[in-house]
């Protein structure tokens, strides 16, 4: 329907276009990707693009500006080469905790990142679990927001039966909802870290552990980690209340500054996550046994395959 | 800086726009709205606002979408007419609550709705208190989304000594963090409402309280009540949970169907919300004293007054 | 070439899409429209449209506004499910007779109406017999305006031996140039009724035959009729000046406030219209077998058969 | 409030742009229009419009192309200068009557002259009787469109005492609802021409007068004279049905080939038109006396004015 | 892919447009295009173009505006009539020149141009030999600017033999790096030609040669001849320092004015060009045998195969 | 006429925007430019903005990507908070060498960058010496694209005297119509380096020098220096072929790699530049005194000024 499908994989997303071509048994398309002495990205194609089904799969993690430009320019290029409709797969997209104006005079960075997608040339985009649904609202293009959600629920099933009177935990409040979706489907109670600014000081911050914790095993659930800052004053307080062992889940596994070196030195269980983003190997063995990354390159593969054919991905998901 | 400022009521919101025009110490302008049998609406200015600055005060209540289409072509009316600029004003944005896909091949009309506001010519736009922030940024143009977030919070600090051991409640958890600052700013702690499906049956939820209610005066907040069921359910278990009083503050009455009704027959003793939304007269009579209506009228009037007169917005919230 | 036609019946055309699909031999596709208490419409598709050739048929008649709404929530669930095509097809376009400023400070309706359904995402549109043929230039994506021309004529044919040396009038002197086609069809000659607004009497208007009705049957055309009061002026003054036999045609059957009462006491031997717009079965009977409903529903299927296979829509009437 | 007023004359309207300059007493700011050898047309503007409100006055009449792409670049070149507003004054629009399509796979010429004013970069437009009012539906921008009607009916009245039993004619149906207009402005009766193809051959028409005209002045109006083909039509017909004097009225003399010859040549009493489109002084000859040129300077100018210091335009005609 | 190529000539291309259509084996399709008295143009296809894959191939020569509206008019009518793609292929684009502002107040009219282009409606354009290959960049669509370099570069080769060290020089220093590549291409030294103006006098221009010409045969090229002023001081020039024969090289014969009289009259040995241009008989009668036509028609015709193929055009130049 | 002048300074500006700030007696505004550990930008403006005429200085050398998104959020966040008028003041804009298309399947990244720009917002923008004036036409919006050539040439002059029977030299053909304008400027001939790749070697490159050297001071100019390759290139060849001194004029200081120490080993008498980029401590010691840096701040500064206040920018050069 839409001519063949043509997979391009950007830099920051090498490994992960190598699975997903795997899985539709299609070759990945070559490029050259030049990064010039004044750093200006330079993109050829190898081939033609006239009337293909293109998708190009960059993940838009650290070097983030570098990323999306180069992300945007092979977007243009393949628009410019006349390409039959333009696909582009974000796994994890940046900026998108800068989706509304909670102070006067800041940005919306994520609206700014969905205009600049678009004005190069995107037909399309696919992308997983945007930190807020409302982004999709974001983009004029219609596109896939796919979740890790099942794939994290099926790993925790697979788990489960290890776990003691498991609850799940939800350190931001703004996850609270989300949160209850994985809540109800473990079986699970929930609890709420709360975290509250202390008055007449700028930087403390009083947390609250609302709902029960002692004695139990708890599943901490968030979308992505950043710095860690958060998770390890949650896992510190969860401990302090009595809680046994902590299983921490998120979809992308950001790993700013030295979030992984203060992550492996928590009591934590087991640390589950996804290839959304690219793990470096010394980064990786820092976790040794505890870190479990579940691939989300079946979940993208498929649904290229059904966007390309015309087919339904909601029923993917029985829906 | 932007010539004068006019002022134009759409039907729904009269009284609302004649209080902003009170508080400017401007007369609201003159337009006819005709409406013809066969239901087509038709404005007429009665005077000319070529390089002015105009402002449509409409809120998007029931009847929903003669209301909406009466703003868009009051906005285009004025827009033909060359105004310098157009804000259109709307107290209550409908159809806020579809603003992500939660699901497969279902509309975003939030995003719709900013989509029609921009295409029939408004510049920009001022609302209160959106369902999400993030619809923010479905709109293209700039605009001032406001919150009744300082003027509850003053009237619950005027009313805080009548209660005993108050305790902040959301009902739903896609509010838990916006009630974190209801919580905050009245410095009382947090309890949550879970709502959750039961297994093998479609329409039954089940009800969970976490954190603690019991012999606490319960302020529940949310920023809206439509049919009012879930509010129903949360007073009813939290009573059943031993709450004492029970305080009942959001932002927009829309009421909806039998909305009214319910609410007045609970055991609350006070309703405070906001005339957003103008709640006809035999409804407020069924609350009798226990409603108050905060007017957001000098909010919307200063923040008009600021935008024409370029002043910021952010200082009136030393933000 | 552009995948299945889809076929989607909006809630005021469920009647007419039914006899489009059995002309077409396809299904009418499912789909949930939900109307919430807060009078917001939500629409959910059965299945999956991806690079299918949509056609969404809606007449937007009363309710107007939530017909129109209900179609552009459609058009952008569509678009946002990665439809290859959507064409809106309306029998019925509302806000038509709002095409032009014949005055300072008012809307042209029309062209917002036009822009709504553009920003809504249809790629396609095609109606019936515009008020004015320049709405077309209104819109910016292409679209096929039909006319029921054809098969009226066909019908006054038909009945022409019935006729007494016929004459052609028209009411209104902005359809004289479409009634003078109506007239060389049936080789009639022509007759004017014009309107001339009293001097001095805001309200008062003075009727004046132009050319010879007496002893003849007349045959009224209009392009639809709203309120019917034109019709009954028209009407009246033909029998005074002598008119045999009145036939009253026109495309549209809007029939606002009391219009089917008005014009069934009319002395008027047949009411020739079309199914563009249902008419309530409780209107119908008011007209006995005096009113003749011709079907759109082949023109309007073969229309989309030849849309959807890329062939001319012209030659279907040798153009 | 939008700068001053800077005037540009387009080459085909230089005559016009003096005398609106005069009336408003302002000057024609320079530019070098420069038509190269290989036709291509080049502008320089000989001073800054940096934050002006500039206005360029260019009818669109023969050589039609050239003239409209001159217009384009002065609109451009003043939006490159960044202008801080830009309107076209178009006294006559070319392509008007390419206003929708009445038969299949022809253009909208009007529609995309629109979109090329738009697409240069004006801001607004002001032009005078376009043959459709829609056509002001065409643009998006906000517009001026006037009428020399009252210009034109002020002189029908001063002449009216030497005129016997007038009757008010159109030679076009299409104009039948603003022939209607003059004549209730003048306070006369109505005829019509109808012109009807005669079956089984392509190009003979047969010419009906509906209505009296037997011994009674013709005011024959329309709103442009093309080739006056057929105008010479209908004043022979007149003639033939005793029609007494015959005054031609019409608001573009846009006199295609030789329609000056053919006009000046018929028993016409008076030719009443305006300087929308300058005539030549050769074609102005053959008319002698009976050439009533009314000018729209005045008109133009008192709009520009109000325009510029944002006053109604529409009370200028008691609206 | 994309449906049937249905190409389509304008008026100024008809020789051109039977040349590819030739290669490509199909028919030209029919249309009328009509000029009125008043010159407007008008245009009918003669069958649907539903779905199809149009190519409408107008050159932008003179009469240059007439042509460019004519190519517009066609574009509209394509896409109001449903076409799938539009191609507009223009041999020779008008208005190249004015590709920058390089003086203030002054147009970009290549920008202009481009941006009507699109608002008509293309899909995609072909072009050759663009004045600047910026002008690529003034286009949002994307397009195929392709080149007679290897077609000129060719027949240089061919004839080769027949030259005596042989030298390529460019009259114009921003035609220096193209110039670089026909030497290289023809394994050549260069020279140039300088012009700059002399002090105290507006018109006068001095002439220097840089580099060795004595004695030599000279290739000297362009990417046009418009008037030929700058081409007959070239030939003066170099003549003057003892060179041989001249061969004069250039893609589009602009032609303009005289130039074809003024070129005939020098001592060139070959005027070697393309067809991208038509030029009239009586003037190529002027050169006699000298005057060697290359036709692109091949090169045209290739690329729209392969467009419509979703074939690489690059892989034709080895790319 | 536009509000105050609201200057900001981005990252990559600091010491260029404080210059400015100075020549137009103006604060630079306060805003904060926070980079998270995620590398994400965040942008908060110190006071409102709404209603003032707002500038940007940022320049897009390295760190390039970086400092474009910060650039672009900061237009956002001023379009947000409702500016009246934002301009983008970019004194080096990066990418300005991918123009044009040279070869197939590679793209124009500067129309990318434009689009960027206009995508979040800006009205205007100011640049300096772009790779190539089209680059203006890839912008919709209007702006200012000013040249340092006046800077630099005033300077040339004041040293002329110094030097012994100047010669012109561009060593990229590309640049040889510009270097014309600075050969006419300084009263000096012209030379040419031209280098051409060497057959069946990808990577050798042949020089050639047309035009005389030998015994001369050699002025070679260039827009930017980047690597410097080309650069050391051609002093080389020059010094071979017998140039005395060789000064090296150049706009912008990339710098890129280690082009400050390949250029400061070089036997060249003087580097003149300015500050459009800032170069950094260590790099300016390598050159000693032989580095002359001349400000853009105040040709910045006044351009700010006359836009601001609506006064022409050509008569600062008596164009």
């Amino acid at each position: 329907m839409y001519g063949d499908i043509k997979l391009y994989a950007g830099s920051a997303s090498i490994e992960l276009t190598n699975k997903v071509a795997e899985y539709l048994g299609v070759p990945v398309n070559g490029r050259d990707v030049v990064v010039f002495p004044n750093e200006n990205i330079f993109v050829k194609l190898h081939s033609s693009v006239r009337g293909q089904d293109c998708y190009v799969i960059q993940t838009t993690s650290a070097p983030v500006h570098r990323n999306l430009m180069e992300l945007l320019i092979m977007i243009q290029t393949l628009r410019l080469d006349s390409a039959a409709r333009i696909t582009a797969v974000i796994p994890y997209l940046c900026y998108a905790r800068s989706d509304k104006k909670d102070q006067p005079r800041v940005p919306i960075t994520a609206r700014l990142v969905a205009d600049m997608i678009e004005v190069a040339g995107a037909d399309r985009y696919i992308t997983l679990d945007l930190h807020a649904g409302q982004i999709q609202g974001f983009f004029t293009i219609p596109g896939d927001v796919l979740t890790a959600f099942h794939i994290l629920v099926d790993y925790l099933h697979s788990i489960k039966p290890r776990m003691h009177s498991p609850v799940l935990v939800t350190a931001d409040l703004g996850f609270a909802k989300k949160g209850r979706n994985f809540a109800a489907a473990i079986d699970a109670p929930m609890a709420f870290i709360e975290k509250r600014r202390v008055a007449n000081d700028a930087k403390a911050r009083a947390l609250t552990i609302i709902g029960d914790v002692n004695g139990r095993d708890c599943v901490l659930v968030d979308d992505e980690i950043d710095t860690g800052g958060t998770m390890v004053e949650a896992v510190n307080i969860l401990k302090e209340n009595g809680a046994r062992n902590v299983y921490m889940v998120f979809v992308h596994p950001v790993f700013s500054a030295n979030a992984a070196q203060r992550l492996a030195s928590l009591p934590v269980t087991e640390f589950i996550t996804t290839d959304s983003i690219p793990i470096p190997p010394e980064k990786k063995a820092l976790f040794g046994e505890r870190l479990k990354i579940l691939s989300v390159a079946p979940l993208l593969g498929e649904v290229i395959l059904r966007a390309n054919q015309g087919r339904s991905v909601g029923e993917m998901f029985n829906e």
